[in-house]
C-alpha cells in the first residue's frame, strides 16, 4: 500500500495529483456492507475514500486486481434498460475476477409479475454478495436496500438519484483536473431537469469546489431549492444564458444534452439549440487546460469535430466510471 | 469429508440432524451424466444422495467450492422467463467456479425461429457440460434430454414438472427439520392446480412421509389420481377446509397461492380467500418448531407481519435452493 | 509446441492430417489487434493461421486453454438476435478462462436509443479486450471498427458478411477432409441470395480449392460477379439444376435452405423443393467419405433420417466453430 501512495504521490504522465484529497485511508469499515441508493448516503470522507481508491486502481493498473473479487457475485437488477450503466457495472466486478448475474429488462423478468420488491431483496441477497438495481419508481432502491442483507446500489431510479454517475464524476475531476478547491466547473445545458447535473453540483458543494458557472437558456435555470442549498454551502455562483462569455474562466466544463420538448415552443427550440452546442470555434476560447466532460450518450450537443482535442475527455469518463465502480464494490465487499 | 460428516451429526445452531437419511454416499456414478426431467427419474437413494450432498455444502459453508466446478459451462436456455429459477441456477455455477451462457427469454432468441428442439439440444452439447431448460410447452424438455450428448435438467415445462423445486423443498425440509418419518406435511391452498405441490406430494409419498393434510376449498382439492397413488403409498391423509382446526398437528405447513380464477364466481373468492392467508393470528395455534414454507413470489397468501417469526423460513429456502442446484450439478459433471 | 504438431501429425481417430496447410506459424503479429469484418480482410496465410490454430486446439483438447484468455473480457453487442451465433462467442471465450458481457438484443439496449454507432466502439473499449457486433444494417462494424481501441468481429451485418461463419466451414474442411486443393466442393440449394454461401465461395476461391459445383434451381443461380469472380481466380466450376446427378463427385455438400418466399410462384416451389432436399436415397450415390455441412438452423431441406449417417457432420460444425472463434480471439488477443 506504501508502494501505492508514493507512485500516485510521485505520478506519472497523465497522473494527477490529488493535494485536497487525504490519501490516508479512512477505516474501511465505514463503507463495508454500506448501500449506496443517494451520493448523500455517503459522507464527505467516505466519498474521497471511493474516489482515492479508484485512482490509485488507475495508478497501479487494472491487472493487479484481477482476483481482488475471486467467487463474489454482483446481481445486476435492471428494471428498466440502460446497458451503458449495466456494462460498466458488469466489467468492474469481472476485472476484478468476480462474476455477474441478473437481467437487463424488466420484461426478461418474472420478476416483474406481482413480485413485491422486498421480498425480490431478500432472496437476491442469497444470490449474490452485492448488486446494482435500476427502477423507473423512485425509491424502489432504497426500499430493496432495507430488507436485503447485502449491500445495494441505485443505478438510477426515474428522475432521483444515480449516484454512481456523481462517483464517475467526482473520479475524473481528480485523474484529470485535482484539487476540488481550485476548480471552476461550470454546468451547460438543462440545468432544471437531469439528475445527473443536480446529484453533482450537491455533491460538488458538499465537497466545497471553488465556484460554480451555470449556462443555461432562461426556462431550464437551476431550480431554486438547489440554488439555496448551495448558497448554504458558501460555494459561489455564477449564472448565465451565454457559453461563449464566459468560457475563459472554467477549468471543468460538464456538457448536458437539451431535450427539444422541454421547450415551450419550436422557435425558442431553434433560436437557442445552437448556443449550447460546443464546436471547435467556442473551444477556442476555452483554456488549453480546460476538461469537457458529458454523461453520455451525446447526440448534438458536442460537435465531432472536437472528439480528439485532448480536451475532450468524455469518453475517458467512462474508463473512470469503471474503476469508480471497481472502488465502490471493493470497499462494499471489504475486499480494499 | 470425515470432517464434513462430523460437523453434521453434532450440528450447529440452525444445523439439523438427518438421522433417516444415510450420509454414506450411493455411488455418484448413479447421477453422473443424467438428465433430470421428473423426480422420477431419480430413485429415493438418488434424491437422498442430493439432499445429503446438498446439506453437506451447507455445513461446510459456499467457500470450499469455488474451484468445483472450474472450466465447466452451464447453459441457462428459457424460453420463457422464469428469472427467480434462471438466477438460482446460475449462482449455484458460479459458486462452484464454473460459468454461465444462455438466454432469458425466447424473443431474445433466434432459436424460437423455426429450429427443432432436438437441433438444439444437439448443438448446446458441444457449447455446455450441464444445461438447465425451461419452456412453456410440456415434454420440450425430455425431447432435449434424448438428443443431448450433456445432462439436462428440467427447469420447468408447462404446468407439467419442476423438478429442482422439489428438490429445494426436501433439501429444505431436511434441513430444517430432519427425518421425513416423522413430519405431518401440511398443504394448503390451491392442491387442485399447480405442479409445485404435485411434484412434491408424489415425491414425499415415494420417500416415505409419515402423514399429509390437505387444506383447501372445495373446488381445489387434490385430483383423484394422485390422491389414490398416495394411498397406494400407505401414507395417511387428512383432507380439510380449515387450515385453523389442523395447523396444531403439523410439523411443515406448504402454503401456495389462490388465484382468482381458479374460482366459478367471485363471491365464493371473497368468501374463502381469508381462510387461506396466513397471519400471525393463525400462527399461534402452530408447534414452536413448526416451518413455514412457499415456493415463492407470495402474493398476500401470507401476510407480511409474520416474516420475522422464525418459523417463517420461505426466505431460507431460497437459500437452500442454490444448495440443492449446487448439489445436483455437481454430481451429474461428476465432480463430487 | 513441437508435441502439438506431433500429436496432429501422427493423428488420432477422427483426426485428419493436412497436407496442404503449412503448420508452421506464420508471425501471430499479423493478426494480433486486428479486426475481423469481412474474411477479405484476412490475407490467406492469416486464414490458414486461424484454422491450422482452431485445428490444433482441438488436438490438444480443450481443457488445456483454460487460462489463455484468464482476465479478458469479450463484449457480445447483439442488435438483432443471433443466439446460435453469440452463444458459439460466449462458450469459445469461457472455454479459455476469459469472461463475457453484453447484450443478446438491442430492446434490451439503451445502446439502441439514438447513440451513434463511433461512440458506443469507444466506450465499450474501455470496458471490453475483444467485441463481436451483430447489426441488421450492413456497414455498422465496419464503423465501430474505425473507433474502437480493441479488436471487433462481424458477427453478422444484414445480408452482408459473417465472417466467423466462413471460418467455421474452413476450419470444419480442414478437420474432416483435409487438403482444400483435393476437394470438390458443391452447394446445394439457394446460391442467388445467402452471404454465408458467397462469402465461402469467394474465399475458398481465394484459397485455391480444387472445383465447384453450384446446384440450385434456375431462379436461385450465383449471381453473375461471383461467378466472373471464381473464375478470375482459375477454379472450375459445374453448373446444375440436379443434385442426384452430380453427387458422386462430391467430397463437401454444402447444404442451404430454400425459403418459399423466394420463388416467383407456388407451383415453381412445389414442383423444385423435393429436388433441394438431401435424403437417404439421395446419399446412397455419395462417395463414401464425403461430408454434408450446412451453417444450421435447418429446417427441412436436410431429412431427419440421416443425422445419424457418418457423413452428416452439420452438428461436427458447431463444434468447429467453438475452435475456429477461440483460434480467432487468441490470436486477436496476441495469447497464442
Amino acid at each position: 500500500m506504501v508502494l501505492v501512495c508514493l507512485l500516485a504521490y510521485y505520478g506519472r504522465e497523465g497522473t494527477f495529483i490529488l493535494p485536497s484529497l487525504n490519501r490516508k485511508r479512512v477505516s474501511a469499515v465505514a463503507i463495508r456492507g454500506k448501500s449506496l441508493i443517494s451520493p448523500d448516503d455517503f459522507t464527505v470522507e467516505e466519498l474521497q475514500q471511493v474516489v482515492t481508491t479508484a485512482n490509485e486502481m488507475m495508478d497501479t493498473g487494472i491487472d493487479s486486481y484481477g482476483d481482488l473479487c475471486k467467487g463474489k457475485i454482483l446481481a445486476t437488477l435492471f428494471y428498466e434498460p440502460s446497458t451503458r450503466t449495466r456494462l460498466s457495472f458488469e466489467t468492474a466486478m469481472l476485472r476484478m475476477g468476480g462474476s455477474v448475474l441478473g437481467f437487463g429488462d424488466a420484461n426478461t423478468s418474472s420478476v416483474s409479475k406481482g413480485e413485491s420488491i422486498a421480498d425480490t431483496a431478500r432472496v437476491i441477497s442469497y444470490y449474490a454478495d452485492v448488486a446494482v438495481m435500476r427502477h423507473p419508481k423512485e425509491g424502489a432502491p432504497k426500499l430493496a436496500a432495507q430488507y436485503a442483507t447485502i449491500p445495494f446500489i441505485n443505478g438510477g431510479d426515474g428522475g432521483h438519484q444515480h449516484p454512481t454517475q456523481t462517483l464517475t464524476d467526482l473520479v475524473t475531476i481528480a485523474r484529470y483536473k485535482g484539487d476540488l478547491a481550485q476548480q471552476v466547473v461550470a454546468f451547460c445545458g438543462d440545468l432544471k431537469f437531469g439528475r445527473t447535473v443536480h446529484s453533482l453540483i450537491r455533491t460538488l458543494a458538499r465537497m466545497q469546489v471553488k465556484k460554480f458557472v451555470l449556462i443555461s437558456p432562461e426556462e431550464l435555470t437551476l431550480p431554486t431549492h438547489l440554488y439555496r442549498e448551495v448558497q448554504a454551502k458558501g460555494v459561489p455562483m455564477e449564472v448565465t444564458t451565454c457559453l461563449e462569455e464566459v468560457i475563459p474562466e472554467v477549468d471543468v466544463l460538464y456538457m448536458t444534452r437539451i431535450q427539444r420538448e422541454r421547450f415551450f415552443n419550436e422557435a425558442d427550440y431553434q433560436r437557442l439549440k445552437d448556443t449550447y452546442i460546443l464546436d471547435a470555434r467556442k473551444m477556442e476560447g476555452a483554456k488549453r487546460d480546460m476538461i469537457v466532460m458529458h454523461p453520455l450518450p451525446r447526440v448534438n450537443e458536442i460537435a465531432y469535430e472536437i472528439d480528439d482535442d485532448p480536451r475532450a475527455i468524455y469518453f475517458k469518463q467512462s474508463e473512470c466510471g469503471v474503476y469508480a465502480r471497481m472502488a465502490l464494490m471493493a470497499l462494499q465487499l471489504g475486499v480494499m
